[in-house]
């Protein structure tokens, strides 16, 4: 069952279709179970077939115990693990953007869950990129594809050594930095809007951002709260900047073009 | 073990200490793991202590086994099952909020993961209550009670038998009932904007909206989004919702008084 060319796993039914469609020479085999349904087995048959990538299958149960009982939808692919972006590809990036420009820092995430939601809600609201540090944070694996929706396949990630250096770099670039707190006196809907180029900071659910990250911010905002429970979640509470930096991008634009 | 007058569990630090503050009546007896840390161990003894609520040190895999693994931070109470909400107490609230008042309606989510983020997030943001129908859905249940951060355990929860029941009943006390689906044509923050008396209708991940009951809402809007991912988490997009709600009801008020 096992692959020796490949290093990594990816499973799910969009992690899958996605590397597939992102990155097909990195997905040497993929492996369905008996049990999915036609239509899901048809889908991942056409792709593959089309790529060249062989496709067997096997009990669910071998995915079980692959996956070590994760939600695998059924599919799972032999990989080799991505390369990470650099900061210099996303200041270039950013560069080149006209006016507005999303960037998300994800400072010491340590749950593959939050850090998947936020990789999600970032590559939906079009950030360019995601950067957390090397150390003491989760790192786009498996489980970060799979919370991800496969977002974390499509969206720039990248692991620096020293956040506060790279936040430094950014603001050379003109990106303003806010960080969310919830502490903060100003209100992430407060002026000067968040719309333009903005890299967003996030810290962890337990210790919010570290103190040296804060305080290389240009500044720091919270998201109102009436309630007694204190906090969101914190991919919630990403989620709810990257809405709000959107908002202020497209002031006066309503409505999708029909 | 077991404890014979309760008939259900609630574990983790946050709704532990909730349930002691709401609903200390309910609360037969605590468990706490010899490994927790003083602070933690100190605040539930110190306000069980005032409330006459036994409390037991054991050792941390009992409780692993009672909550067969789930992540208990080391503190259980057995309890018995609190009563839901009725919804002719929720048309009264709403009758009483002056200008805005807030409902979530959450159409069949199954996971009571999803289920408790939704509910977290709508007593954060000032919800009066949320709706579930009776059948296909997740329950307020230990594991929602941890998800929510006990928010479960402060906020109005209803199960109706018939969601487009209930979705006319509030339409009739002058709730504005608004769905969201990613499909829609109007974007929520589009006029007319989401402040005033709203329910917020929330379908699952994989079905979205019921058609009966998104036939039944006033409007159906949906959150703008860029990338290729094409859909955000449930509960991040009952959030930015909730968010969008509450940020129409406050225009032009600004920054925390301090």
């Amino acid at each position: 069952m096992k692959d020796e060319k490949t290093n990594d796993i990816c499973y799910g039914r969009n992690p899958v279709l996605t590397l597939l469609d992102v990155a097909p020479d990195r997905c040497h085999k993929i492996l369905i179970s008996e049990s999915i349904n036609k239509r899901l087995a048809d889908e991942i048959y056409d792709k593959a077939r089309r790529l060249s990538v062989p496709v067997s299958r096997v009990k669910q149960q071998a995915l079980d115990r692959i996956t070590d009982g994760a939600s695998h939808q059924g599919v799972l692919a032999y990989t080799v693990k991505g390369k990470l972006g650099d900061l210099s590809q996303l200041l270039d990036k950013i560069f080149q953007a006209k006016d507005n420009a999303l960037v998300i820092i994800a400072d010491k995430i340590k749950d593959p869950h939050n850090l998947g939601a936020i990789i999600r809600s970032a590559e939906v609201f079009g950030a360019l990129g995601v950067i957390f540090p090397k150390r003491n944070s989760a790192y786009p694996n498996s489980t970060v594809h799979k919370t991800s929706a496969g977002a974390s396949l499509r969206i720039m990630t990248i692991a620096v050594s020293n956040l506060a250096k790279s936040i430094k770099e950014l603001q050379e670039k003109g990106v303003w930095v806010v960080g969310l707190d919830h502490r903060a006196h100003r209100f992430i809907w407060d002026e000067p809007s968040l719309g333009g180029k903005l890299a967003l900071v996030v810290g962890s659910e337990e210790a919010g951002i570290s103190p040296i990250v804060a305080k290389t911010c240009d500044d720091i905002r919270s998201i109102p709260m009436l309630g007694k429970t204190g906090s969101l979640n914190a991919s919630v509470a990403a989620s709810i900047g990257m809405y709000e930096w959107l908002r202020c991008c497209n002031k006066g634009k309503s409505q999708k073009s029909r």
